[in-house]
């Protein structure tokens, strides 16, 4: 550390302003405030290093005083003319240590002349006011003791506020105070001195207490953070009106917007605008008037302090690109600004705050990007409770989906679909969903599930569908056999009984709460663009349907990273041609069923290259078990048989057959493609035939990338391919067209990672498979692990759910290898991501530093990737790591 | 290539033996046993170089004949002393080729001079036999044409047998034969140099055909790969007795006993002993006694041949360290080598001649070792059904685990306990198995499995229990209710009705069916004590109990590798203590429960300690999901109930609370014992009361190894360490012992693999599970995937099985990566495997490439563990990988 980093500092006009390392971030942003020009009081601040051995510091701050003294135009303890101060902690990351102890300076000796400046009264109560903050500050007595004393004099005296008290009164207040202290063992300093001296120690004793660490350690401040203290020439906010303290905020909490609003309290010192004791004003008329209060406002009673603390807001973003709010006191008219800290917002706040002040030019686009945290935008994204709205708990599980909805209750993906043809809403309730339920979902406004993990099946679905949704509510049991719903606090509900999911906040309310709709318009919209501009990776959306694609584009997408092929069959009509070719007894009558499907998957297509006009479309091909299709139920089998009119027993005899003991390990993704080779030749021709009809229609090539699931081996790519180019043959010879098509890889296998060098040989692009990819990698089923997950991430045995960010650590490692494998072989091999981390900010943060092409994620969750993306690119460039930008 | 390799070589005593890469197997060996001394007819080789052009190599061939003639002292086509010549062919790999023409040179011209040689008869029937030949292998009349002359010869003289025909009648049969050649349009050359070059012609063509080709790819021999052509001076094997023709084998095929065997036929050539035509005899007067044979055996018939080729064997042996079968022709009495070729041989037989061989010098220990593949050895370990037993095969299934036996059908795991009980045999049959059927299987002879493939539950256990065991018997259709077990044929068995597994060929056979014991002695038990001599790995047993222990050290284990603590907890009287567990309410109750389980794990600890006596033993916590301790049907749920005194109801609920989708990558492994630390601390309590009482009582230190399953974070083994060593500290403190204890890591996920480094800081040893860890790179269940992995092996997609032979390219791959890094922080860290893998040879070669401490395989496949070892040794010390030996 310099011989300057260590000095005592000084806050003022002309004054170098003070770094938050060496001095703490209070007296840091005062200084700057200072140095503006701005109206702050003279000060000097003893940096940490110092406040570490006092005593030794002591002739360095005995000098700085002599000087603060000077600047003053005052002494300390003089009894001509005595210089009041205040001793206020400056700590690294804000705030964190004891009250500041104000008014130091007020003695026997001083207490004449302060009479005959402010008045008998005012100095009587300066006195009382010191013995009551430097007792519990520096003397170790309780505070709630004064405050009795204060509350048995004001009860005495007959008055409602500590305004009222006779100067007597004030004098005995005092006295009961100083016995007080004695009572406690202790002695109030009548040296002006000591009482510098004892205050300064009892803040540097404080902030090292266990508690105090205890409290800093929780908000995240580092172990080893010192505390700086500020020793500030005092304005005392007494006296001759306009005279009092309080706090301004130049903009909105909530939106952002600049609007000047606060507390302000008359005839006050420090914080106690906000404290409650009496009922402080507004500052501007404007919010007086909003608000219907009568009190008049500060801009009422002195419209000069509302004007320059306005300016100084103004200047103050101006300069450093930063909204500060800003504690003030003003003193016979004078306004003198104490304190300027940035001010607290909301996510959407952010988002114009940072907006705005880019579009100001205090801060570059750049800054602003990093501003905005993109997780918060989540909830910018979904409706939301509104916040004053009363919450009627009924279960709390996890927040699975964001967004706010109500709705009546129903308890079958069947009953959800009656509701939506009869366009009723409803709430889907179900102790689990599967893949058969995902129609039932789709039909229902927002779903809940009494078990499953942040990563169950539904939970993904749900925020594939944009729904919101709440899962493992422990809290509620479903008998589904009655038909109802039980809480734990004993109130029954049943199908039709209305309830609000809140996603967001992974709760089940009762009844119909209000809600507020989200928004992608002003600078949200700004910001997207800006982030649009910045980054290098693509985004892309993971979308099964037309109307998904639509919703997709409509965020910005730019293309589709995955179509969940299988999705498509769970719609009603063609589970029934689906499970015809499960039933099929040899090629010839899987290929007749499959004849069945093949217009179905067609049309699906044409609505996704339609939506997505141009833009590339990855299509997965078939991926879950072939018993995912198959219902489970006695009732649903027996339907299916007369459906198919086949034996009953049949049908038990296949789900038999296929039935598997782990079927995410077991015959799916490319396995079905290599095991029943007609099912992936139809979908290539459905894609094929799709992508001409487009083509024609539209006269815009369309290139589809197929892409192959749960690959373990080059040669099952290789066979793969080899049907895909057989049916791209045909479908050419027969239209007359060519048709430009990609095959490429899903790596979620450990082995496909391993083996990306000889897979790039082979494939046109690959794409991470994350959920799988991070269910292999731990051994670890994303529908069974939501259980143990939270107890495993409270024990800190994983950090964090590694279904929801990227694990680094193994995932992430294994993913390195891959790529650098690949581009081993390959350099030039696009590699993208498409697992729900493709949403998920520090997993983006990961892909630009692999030098990924693009993500993908959920429809929702775009404007998110998009804003994290553009912060990777960002990032990585300052340390160095950025990457040429190519066209996407 | 040089000249001297492309050069015509020389076979006869003082020549340079021949190399088998230049001038093929046949001739290479032929001209070492002329090298040697033994009796060889002089010859010259054409390389395959030359004959790939015979016209440009003409003059060379030329000249190679006149030196041939000059070392024959005769000539070819010479009217007053002619030479015959045989020209056979020599190909890379050995076989392969055309048959042999023999007696070339037989002409118009020289037959008077043969004929006053060998006698008019012989000459006539060299003559026939020529055109025959030559007709058939030059000219291209198909050979069943000459066999119908020669049987209407036979039928018109009314002799039994060619050598009954006069030489008129041989004469007659020679037109015949020239007329067959002339209606194919063919012609007999009467120049004996073109009956030559035309016969070295037509086996270069034949080599090259399309068919000869496809033989040559169906037994593995290369594309390239050229025939050579031994042009040699005949020895007639017609003529004045002894004369004639045969094979000998100087070692019994299926033990590899020094025994004299073979077939001789007089007046015959070449291969005609084995051919059919006429009926051979023996050659010892031993072997036509045993064989109770009339006819004279060649020793009664020419003693002295018999001693020449006992002695020409015996040479060749010692010689060139391998056991040849020898090819000979008697002239006259004058014996002739015209092939050695290595004998065939059982498994059985190759291990006693390899030690044979070494024992008397002829070969090194370590070649010994080399000659015998480990994976035959299999068969030895188990009985077999008896070679001549006739088989009634009512299902063909996979081979999951070797041996075959005999017994009454049970279609339960309590019935066979209970014919165990009754000390009844039984053979279990079911669709599948689970967990809790392992005490049935325990208590069964034999298993077989209508489901499953060769790494399901039921082969993995079987081979665990070294039970023969057949998996995927589709044939047969299991019907338990009605308790009937239905073959294709029709045929249906009930319980009670005996049928045989034969493990070893996959077959279930109905009825009993003789076998033969295996044995470890001999031959066998030196070999193994020369690979325990020269391997530098440890090979440890996977082993369960004590008696288990018992038959691994009896296998001469070095220890336990892995002992499974789970398959003790489904024993009798121990299943309900362990359901009480999972039924209980909270942890005390789980504790109390805990405690009736205590004594009975300290038992078992106490058995295996005292079995494997001052061996390591590795034993793993709990592994299993605590789901697959409970009953599934509704019958045992009821008995549960009732056995623990609980509603029915709460079975079902608990059974559903815990049920998984994917119970493999579920709460199982380390992660029961972080949700529940009692179950764990049980365990350690048991292990370290059981070693402080073994070692009392032994008064030999016990150290345990305990082993932590399905790591996947370093925390979690970090938490359960101290779980650990807080038990290990309270029962130091009971007792006022020390054990000394390691705690490692079961090494199974790939997460666990990717992060060995970290995990090595913390951990005593490593282990990798290569079972879990194939199934979670591949993305593959163990159980799931016998219905796909034969097609996909016979598609090619994966080269083999990945849960028999280690996947190098994948698991292996990440084996490496995690070596290296566990080594890279701890270079001393012992690491061993104890999958199934622990008993594949294939497999141990990369263990011992990879430098682990040891394998651990199921008790029954040590001895193959411990010769693949040595193999394994030997290997990376001729590749310059070897590592130093550590005491083991």
């Amino acid at each position: 550390m310099t011989e300057h980093a260590t000095g005592i500092g000084w806050i003022g006009a002309g004054e170098e302003p003070l770094a938050a390392e060496t001095h703490g971030e209070k007296a840091a942003w005062l200084s700057q405030a200072a140095a503006l020009g701005l109206p702050v009081p003279p000060a000097f601040v003893i940096p940490a290093a110092l406040v570490a051995d006092l005593d030794a510091a002591r002739p360095a701050i005995e000098a700085a005083l002599a000087e603060l003294e000077a600047r003053a135009e005052a002494r300390l303890g003089d009894a001509q003319n005595p210089l009041l101060v205040s001793v206020r902690p400056s700590a690294p990351g804000g705030g964190g240590g004891a009250p500041a102890i104000l008014n130091i300076g007020v003695t026997q000796v001083t207490l004449p002349a302060l009479a005959a400046r402010h008045g008998e009264h005012v100095a009587r109560d300066l006195y009382r006011r010191l013995i009551q903050s430097y007792g519990a500050g520096a003397l170790g007595v309780e505070g709630e003791e004064f405050e009795y004393a204060l509350y048995d004099a004001m009860k005495y005296a007959g008055v409602e506020s500590e305004t009222g008290l006779s100067t007597a009164e004030l004098d005995e207040l005092a006295g009961a105070c100083l016995a007080l202290i004695e009572d406690a063992g202790g002695a109030f300093p009548q040296d002006a001195g000591d009482q510098l001296h004892g205050a300064m120690a009892a803040l540097a004793v404080a902030w090292l207490s266990p508690r105090a660490e205890l409290r800093r350690t929780a908000r995240g401040i580092g172990e080893g953070a010192g505390l700086s203290l500020i020793v500030q020439a005092m304005v005392l906010g007494l006296g001759a009106a306009p005279s009092g303290a309080g706090i301004a905020h130049p903009r909105d909490e909530t939106s952002g917007e600049k609007v000047l609003t606060g507390r302000y309290l008359a005839s006050a010192q420090g914080e106690e605008a906000l404290m409650g004791l009496r009922t402080p004003t507004v500052l501007t008329v404007a919010e007086r008037e909003i608000k219907g209060l009568s009190e008049p406002s500060l801009e009422e009673q002195c419209a000069a302090a509302v004007t320059l603390l306005a300016d100084a807001a103004d200047r103050l973003e101006v300069a450093f690109g930063e909204s500060f709010s800003l504690e003030f006191t003003v003193s016979a008219g004078a306004t003198q600004i104490l304190e300027a800290r940035p001010a607290r917002r909301s996510a959407r706040a952010a988002v114009r705050i940072a907006v705005e002040l880019a579009e100001r030019g205090a801060i570059s686009r750049e800054e602003a990007l990093l501003r905005v945290d993109p997780a918060f935008l989540d909830d910018h994204l979904h409706p939301s409770i509104a916040p004053d709205a009363t919450r009627d708990l009924i279960g709390q599980g996890l927040p699975a989906s964001p967004g706010a909805v109500s709705g009546p209750l129903v308890f079958s993906p069947g009953a959800a679909e009656a509701a939506a043809a009869a366009g009723r809403p409803a709430i889907l309730a179900l102790i689990e969903t599967g893949p058969e339920d995902i129609r039932g979902m789709h039909a229902a406004l927002g779903v809940l599930t009494v078990r499953g993990g942040m990563t169950s099946h539904a939970a993904l679905v749900a925020r594939g569908l944009g729904r919101p949704c709440v899962v493992g509510v422990k809290d509620l049991e479903l008998d589904r056999g009655a038909g109802v719903l039980r809480a734990r606090d004993g109130r029954n509900f049943n199908e039709g009984d209305v309830v609000t999911v809140d996603g967001g906040e992974g709760q089940v309310l009762a009844g119909r709460v209000e809600t507020v709709p989200p928004e992608i318009t002003g600078a949200f919209a700004t910001l997207l663009q800006w982030a649009d501009a910045e980054r290098r990776m693509g985004v892309r959306a993971n979308a099964d349907t037309g109307a998904d694609a639509i919703v997709a584009r409509g965020f910005n997408a730019e293309g589709i990273g995955l179509c969940r092929t299988e999705h498509m069959f769970f719609q009603r009509g063609r589970i029934l041609a689906m499970r015809q070719m499960i039933m099929a007894e040899d090629e010839a009558a899987r290929r007749r069923a499959l004849e069945a499907l093949l217009p179905m998957q067609r049309d699906d297509f044409v609505d996704l290259f339609q939506a997505m006009a141009g833009l590339p479309v990855v299509i997965r091909m078939l991926d879950p078990p072939l018993h995912e299709f198959l219902p489970h139920g006695e009732a649903e089998m027996a339907e299916m048989a007369e459906s198919l009119d086949v034996p009953v027993s049949k049908v038990k005899a296949r789900a038999a057959e296929l039935a598997e003991f782990n079927p995410m390990l077991g015959n799916r993704g490319c396995r079905i493609g290599i095991a029943y080779p007609e099912i992936y030749q139809m979908q290539a021709r459905a894609i094929f035939e799709a992508a001409c009809e487009v083509a024609a229609r539209s006269g815009q090539p369309v290139r589809p990338e197929i892409m192959i699931p749960l690959v373990s081996a080059v040669r099952e790519l290789e066979l793969l391919k080899r049907h895909i180019e057989a049916v791209a043959a045909e479908v050419r010879a027969e239209r007359g067209e060519m048709v430009e098509y990609h095959v490429g890889v899903m790596i979620e296998t450990p082995r496909a990672a391993l083996r990306a060098g000889e897979i790039a040989d082979q494939a046109d692009f690959l794409s991470f498979g994350t959920n799988d990819l991070t269910q292999l990698v731990f051994g670890l089923s994303r529908d069974d692990a939501g259980r143990f997950i939270p107890d495993y991430v409270a024990q800190g045995v994983y950090s964090h759910d590694p279904f929801h960010t990227l694990d680094l650590e193994g995932v992430g490692e294994i993913m390195r290898i891959a790529t650098e494998r690949a581009r081993a072989h390959r350099p030039d091999i696009p590699i993208g991501l498409c697992g729900e981390h493709g949403g998920d900010p520090e997993s983006i943060r990961f892909c630009e530093e692999s030098g990924f092409d693009y993500v993908s994620c959920s429809p929702f969750r775009v404007p998110i990737a998009r804003l994290a993306a553009a912060q990777a690119t960002i990032r990585a460039r300052r340390n160095g790591t950025g990457r040429d930008k190519e066209p996407k």
